[in-house]
């Protein structure tokens, strides 16, 4: 077990590495806490629960949203939580996002803490205070901002988690490599990910060095002025095809990753587009998807990172190096275009 | 016009007193602006809100709700709001709530401000961050607390607020003075509600010293940890009885001012209920309202107040000076039995 105690604007945050679940109880009282999490990871892991009143949700995105908060708030109510309450979450980024939220909003506000159970949540999700629920198509469109008091990593959790979401959360991992962690990039390249699902070890050191990449960049950038943009790698065209064509985060952010790096091609002389799809297709993840331009340039740009006829897009100067590019909308368009004819 | 600008702990606030609602534009563009409202502000000022981007919301309590915050949501996706979108609640304290609530959480939150239009929003609900809707009977169930960026008072929109609101407005304005402000308590007694309608140079002297005391109480304890307690004087009573009995909330308040006066008796030696009795008819609001203990008493138990079976209940020691008492959950039923049978 490894405890790491970090510092952001209002509040810190206590990072538990390699811990038992158990562990939750020097943070909580069992009594005095609530555990949100989902029926997937509640039904694996009965036993854990055992105890704890706990509020279980319908797995999945399509209930992050307010009819899922407003039966949270119902239950909380039913339960007679009160503004002593402490909230966990366990579960993955659905869960830790709704719990935060509703941590954030019950009673204007209760304490909370989180325990991810999918490797997206452990290196990224459950990281850095961010919250909120999707209304209708718009991911995210509401939340708040609001730190977690402690964020505890069960290993033994991910034993149920399927194959599909390891390797989902291998694209925020990869992405955390190619932004700002050239030997992290390295490291990845000698290995699959099997070898990181048989050592615990090998694992551990691999999530703790993706949780406080994105746990600094957060520190130094809470409310994303600067460095926090530089996460939104591979995202900005990412989201733009995730919704439209169903696909899983992860397989859209690589895909945005390629795309990314075209871009930087362009701008940044990058060189490396080559090693970068080698390693995503290492790790069983995807570098393109076939596209109708013009449908994906509508939703790119009702996104909110939009500024005017120009976009802040998160370029890699090389491997290990991203930087943030102004770019007209018009180029995008032309190179979207240009994207969506060539491989098509 | 009057300018004073006071710091919270994240952020600080502009008073803006005695001003015209077009100095709005000092703060913010009106093309980036959305202004949320009701339909009885908007129906009687409509050409205040000429040219700009307004919300239309139903009036009334019975609208702070979840379905409220969802339509304004959709309207704000409509209008193409983004993290730079202004919102300013114009209206009463059910506008500036729900305003700062959505400002609160629209894509992890927008800056706002706000215009008070009733006398209860200018001394009381607009000032010290706390927002939120219900949930159910449950009152400000959920929410958050986030400073507005100004709070501007144009006292000419008060030419349309019923007299009833007036009134309604003065029991804060008394629980002010009896709190806190002994002198402020016989100013209030040497005057009527007509001569602060018909004289704005002193309407404007008691809104602006109601609106600093609340801000300084707010100020010293944003977080509610101390003195932002005497705030809700009246208030334990007030609102077990406001839902049951359908009472304006200013109605209850002084209800249970009286009650909480009574109480100071026992536990203060206070002797000044007479007077403090005295000043609420005085401008014509109720002293005591025929209630059911049993009902009454059950309310006030899930007030979020409560703290096992003691009750931090606020007292005064004399008029201008509140106090906070830890009562015994059984005293408190004693006495509100005695209560209900002495003058039903
Ligand atoms: N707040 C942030 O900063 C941030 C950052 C990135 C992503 N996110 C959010 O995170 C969400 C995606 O996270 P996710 O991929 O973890 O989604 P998720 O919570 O939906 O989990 C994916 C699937 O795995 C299941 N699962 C999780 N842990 C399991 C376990 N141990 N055993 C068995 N099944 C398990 C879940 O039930 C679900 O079916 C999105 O909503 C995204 O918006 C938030
Ligand atoms: N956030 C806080 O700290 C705080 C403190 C106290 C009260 N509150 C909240 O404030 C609300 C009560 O405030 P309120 O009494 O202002 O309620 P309100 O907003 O419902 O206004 C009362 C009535 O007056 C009307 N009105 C307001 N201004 C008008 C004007 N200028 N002309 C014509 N009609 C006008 C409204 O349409 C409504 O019908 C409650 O929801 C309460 O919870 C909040």
């Amino acid at each position: 077990m490894k405890q790491i105690e970090l510092s952001f604007s209002n509040s810190s945050t206590t990072f538990l590495f390699n811990a038992s679940f158990a562990a939750v109880t020097t943070f909580t009282a069992i009594d005095n806490t609530v555990i949100i999490t989902d029926e997937n990871v509640f039904n694996k892991h009965k036993r854990t629960f055992k105890g704890w009143q706990t509020i279980v949700l319908p797995a999945g995105e399509q209930f992050k949203n307010q009819a899922t908060i407003d039966n949270i708030i119902n239950q909380l109510i039913s339960l007679g939580a009160n503004r002593k309450t402490f909230l966990v979450g366990v579960g993955g980024g659905v869960v830790t996002d709704i719990t935060g939220y509703v941590a954030g909003i019950y009673m204007r506000g209760l304490s909370f803490g989180f325990v991810p159970t999918s490797i997206l949540a452990m290196v990224d999700a459950s990281i850095g205070g961010k919250n909120g629920i999707d209304v209708g198509l718009y991911k995210n469109m509401v939340g708040l901002i609001r730190q977690p008091a402690f964020l505890l990593y069960d290993y033994s959790l991910l034993s149920s988690l399927p194959r599909a979401e390891w390797i989902n959360g291998f694209a925020e991992i990869i992405k955390h490599a190619a932004i700002k962690d050239a030997a992290m990039f390295r490291m990845l390249e000698q290995h699959k990910l099997i070898d990181f699902k048989k050592d615990t070890k090998l694992l551990d050191k691999l999530i703790q060095r993706n949780a406080l990449l994105k746990a600094k960049v957060v520190q130094e950038d809470e409310f994303e002025q600067g460095d926090r943009k530089l996460l939104n790698f591979g995202h900005t065209f990412g989201h733009a095809i995730e919704n439209s064509y169903q696909l899983p985060h992860g397989h859209a952010v690589t895909i945005g990753m390629i795309v990314a790096a075209v871009f930087s091609e362009v701008y940044k002389k990058f060189a490396d587009t080559p090693r970068l799809t080698k390693l995503i297709q290492q790790y069983g993840l995807p570098v393109y998807q076939a596209f109708n331009a013009k449908k994906v340039l509508a939703v790119m740009q009702s996104d909110k990172k939009k500024v005017k006829d120009e976009m802040h897009y998160v370029l890699l100067a090389k491997i290990g190096k991203a930087v943030v590019q102004t770019i007209p909308v018009s180029d995008i368009e032309k190179m979207v275009l240009q994207l969506a004819k060539n491989k098509a």
